[in-house]
């Protein structure tokens, strides 16, 4: 991996910091921040506007540029990365360490006095903006929004932003019609009292016309913003894949509709100049309704006194609550992909012993035996295939330079999920193909006494995840033994692999309560630097649970995992679990080869279902 | 209890809302929050300003006056009460119920265009005055700070503020000198750059000059301000106290000293005049350290880009971690603590049944007993003496309105505490002083195995007391039970019952770490309303922990008990414990009968050592 040559490209983003062409007056910085327009966890191509200046690829990273220097700030994960990637032009700023500056506290340290600052004001979030603004102006400099996105003057070859066809999804995957989800989101609106619902989030507009894309790797999304009034509803989406009959049928664009379901389709790019004239006509009183996390271009569109804005939309709370026809898709899928990972790992455990097993090889043939079961789309991420010290790097994917061989002596660790039409899935596996150690089968056994404390818990409704967290940390605690990552995320259906309002860390106090329906991981681990890495995760539901008292009618809750792939028995030390956990094994892996074994059978993959009958053994309590 | 008559001071109020001499311009709304100049927790008589003009004398509670109307904002623990204590001039509203509006909103329904909302600047909080200024604002009316207080110059009989004699503290219960905590506090300002430090808060004044009053019911505090700059030390204390020898010798006010620790001693009224000089004498980089909770008149003192605002002060952080000198007097004051409990719960056992003893007698007797001990001072809070459905009362206090006989068929509730010179308690313990039914049992047990859940919990360093919470709740859960309550709150030594930064609640995420030398309490508890409230809290010290692999020497912690009294077997149903759990309590009533015991008999009080004997005996796990 050699790094970037950045000096030209650096040369020329000086000149147009300069240059009337674009930039009113010059700005004696530029920031480059990591997202898209829609504060995306995964971008396109075209938006990897960081990656382009700097050659540092990583998920997470803020590049800033000024006529002397360039400075990257990421995190942990990418130091070693980032130094490999980037050449001498660039100085990192390795966030979390003591003696690294904050960018804004760094800009003020080497711009000279009154300096301007420019941003693309379309991939900054407006709450971002404003901490930055504030910091700037009382050190005498100013932010401005530079409107054409610098990097783009000068990526010469940059990729077209994608444009891919649409997939219309029916009642039978949603459950409810878009023209029902506009009337619940129009009566959120004229509970709150407003007017105006913008929608930024891509897959907030994906779920809200029951359409999918694939502009986005692993995210079935497509680039769209939504605007819907009381009245009206504006769709901005470009390319001719609104010509396509399929699309047009479903959104009844063609059909002499009630005047409030008429959607209008604008293009994508005029957005801010319709939200602008939104705004312009606005009465007092009438308020616009935006995500905190918008950009800070849409979000200074509609003039302060009008601005509405919550951490979460009504969306993101609709969306994380699944309907049955939901429910049921995500557990077809999860049936689908447990066939798949039964395959992959009776495949494994005739070929590692062989020697010829990578962890490319072995994501590949996950990969493969997924993409076999029907209604498969893609990945929902990229699988994480790691074998021995590998596996102790959190974020790890293989690539060609670290690729490990599989082997009878070393942990494997598999992290992987697919989006099938009907769901999506993400679940981790740690294997051992030969005979595991003593201290790996307790570390192993503790994390999956975490994962059953919170599988198992029982709470009353309304509970916050992040308040369950510590439960799947206790049996580490006991003997001085962490993980360094939250437990749990919400998961899409058939959407992001990662989605909000809930889930369950100690690091969040923001999170939406958890109730009947709404879809999380549960994944505890731990992690020994240079040897192995231990992770259980499962895809869980939230369901009501009877319990004696009941909470006084306020109601109890409990998980229900979706995720049904046995979890390896001889990874675990028996003595350490309780009567209660033995059984939940045991509960489980019968709900495995009763459910994924009728679907074997079903699919005559008969070697794969004897795995599975073997895998499923109830285990025996030794004391 | 017959409401207390306010029309005519209402009419009093409001012609000094309207009086030159008293405003600059008239206010049509005066806004009396609850608290005092120090936003302390417990109140002296002359600053109880809103139960004065509406006679509701709850713990919280905001009163609002405008022209036309009246109205108490407080919580649901007060409705009865208020709705009781105030006249038809009043209006109630109910916070936390749906339809109630905020203060900002309702002002905004009732106020004239234009209107200007006086409060003490004083009294309210500086981000409380940010919050309601800006709501104000954007509305088009004002708050203004009313410089004298308003219900001052109408209460007639207003009680003097309190000025009693002070107490020095040696190092035998301090552990440091003031000097030591004054060179430390310093070190602390270098640290963040900051030239002065504003003490605001009365048990951090306290705690800094190891000194205690008695002018707050309560807590061993005193009326005072400090200001400490790099060399200078001012302390704002009125009366002739400062004349006591004891304190002249205590703080060297007449030593030959360095001029860096020489404390100079100004009237506690002069503090805004002598904050406001400092603030005029700043250099730009100049900062002055405040708490954020300190009041809007004293940050206004320091202009704005001279403020360092934080959450939580170095002293409240220092104070919270006890040195061993205080850890030893905590032991000590909790040994005595357990010796009176022993005592009474002796001879509640022989009274109760003849039915003679009331709440109120049962909480004289619990002072008497500790009264008896040595370096008794005063109560810690008032005793919370609760029978049958009183008890499922959380903040009850017996009145002899509801004040309700102990019985042989109710379960009895006391939560109680002392400040001795050494230390402070607080345990509440529950009681059946004839047969408790299985189900008082059954919820009586999952209390306990909640308590023995975080006492015994093991955690790595730096864990945030809210991270703990759901332990004391999981047994709860399991059944449909829960508690509408935090789980344990910081104490002070010799200083105030409830103290920052720690805690154990799920309603903060803003607690500071836990470390070792932190003292909290731990008292889960399970209310049925209106048939009784089961609550097992004791004192407990962050001690670090012995742990098999010690969490990579970021090192663990874990509990002690220091309350030491025993808890009632009769009420626990064995069978619901695990073996663990069996043990912790045999271990812990072990530890009552050899550390109490010794105690007992060395005070000579042998009956209550029997009582003590019969109570610790082992539990016999039926299987």
């Amino acid at each position: 991996m050699s790094p970037k040559i950045t000096t030209e490209l650096l040369k020329q983003l000086r000149q147009v910091m300069k240059s009337p062409k674009y930039v009113q007056e010059p700005v004696q910085a530029y920031i480059v921040p990591s997202g898209d327009a829609h504060q995306s966890e995964y971008i396109a191509p075209c938006d990897c506007r960081r990656a382009f200046i700097s050659g540092f690829d990583g998920s997470a990273g803020t590049a800033i540029v000024t006529e002397q220097h360039a400075a990257m700030w990421t995190d942990g994960r990418y130091f070693l990365q980032a130094a490999h990637q980037m050449d001498n032009n660039w100085t990192l700023m390795k966030m979390g360490l003591k003696d690294t500056p904050t960018q804004e506290d760094w800009l003020v340290s080497v711009l000279p006095e009154g300096s301007k600052v420019g941003v693309d004001p379309f991939i900054i979030p407006a709450d971002q903006w404003k901490r930055m603004s504030k910091a700037l102006r009382s050190a005498g400099h100013d932010l401005v929004p530079v409107k054409e996105n610098l990097i783009d003057t000068i990526w010469t070859d940059c990729p077209q932003r994608p444009c891919k066809p649409l997939i219309t999804l029916d009642l039978s995957y949603t459950g409810v019609s878009w023209r029902d989800k506009i009337v619940a989101l129009r009566s959120k609106m004229a509970e709150r009292k407003v007017l105006w619902f913008v929608v930024t989030a891509l897959d907030e507009v994906a779920w809200l016309f029951n359409l999918r894309g694939s502009d986005v790797e692993y995210n079935p999304v497509f680039f769209a913003y939504a605007i819907i009034g009381m009245n009206t509803i504006r769709l901005f989406i470009d390319g001719d894949r609104m010509m396509d009959p399929a699309v047009r049928e479903h959104l009844q664009l063609d059909s002499t509709l009630e005047p409030e379901f008429k959607i209008q389709v604008l293009p994508y790019g005029s957005i801010l100049s319709e939200l602008q004239a939104v705004g312009a006509g606005l009465s007092p009183k009438e308020k616009v309704w935006l995500s905190d996390k918008a950009s800070y271009a849409l979000t200074e569109a509609i003039p302060k006194a009008y601005r509405y804005l919550t951490p979460y939309t009504p969306i993101c709370i609709a969306k994380a609550v699944k309907n049955s026809s939901e429910t049921e898709g995500m557990r077809r899928a999860h049936i689908k992909d447990a066939v798949a990972l039964c395959e992959l790992f009776n495949w494994l455990e005739k070929e590692v012993p062989k020697g010829t097993v990578t962890e490319i090889i072995a994501a590949d043939k996950a990969e493969e035996f997924r993409s076999q079961q029907k209604d498969f789309v893609e990945l929902s991420f990229a699988t994480i295939s790691s074998t021995g010290p590998n596996g102790a790097i959190i974020h790890y994917k293989p690539v060609p330079e670290t690729n490990r061989t599989l082997s009878v002596n070393e942990i494997y660790l598999l992290d992987s999920g697919a989006q099938y039409k009907d769901g999506t899935t993400d679940v981790t596996r740690t294997m051992h193909f030969g005979t595991p150690s003593a201290y790996e089968k307790e570390c192993f056994t503790y994390v999956l006494k975490g994962h059953i404390a919170v599988s198992a818990a029982i709470f009353p409704n309304g509970t916050k995840g992040h308040l369950l967290d510590s439960f799947a940390r206790s049996a580490l605690w006991d003997c001085g033994l962490d993980y360094l990552h939250g437990t749990g995320h919400g998961v899409g259906s058939f959407l992001n692999v990662h989605e909000g309002p809930c889930g369950i860390s100690y690091k969040t106090f923001a999170d939406e309560p958890l109730e009947a329906g709404m879809i999380v991981s549960d994944e505890p681990g731990y992690y020994e630097d240079g040897s192995f890495g231990i992770r259980i995760e499962n895809v869980v539901l939230v369901i009501p649970a009877e319990t004696k008292y009941n909470f006084k009618n306020r109601g109890s809750l409990t998980f229900e995992p979706l995720t049904l792939v046995p979890i390896q028995t001889k990874m675990i030390d028996v003595n350490l679990l309780t009567q209660k956990e033995c059984n939940w094994v045991n509960d489980y892996h019968r709900t495995c080869r009763e459910v994924i074994g009728a679907e074997l059978e079903r699919q005559g993959r008969h070697e794969a279902l004897q795995w599975l009958i073997r895998e499923t053994e109830p285990l025996g309590r030794v004391q």
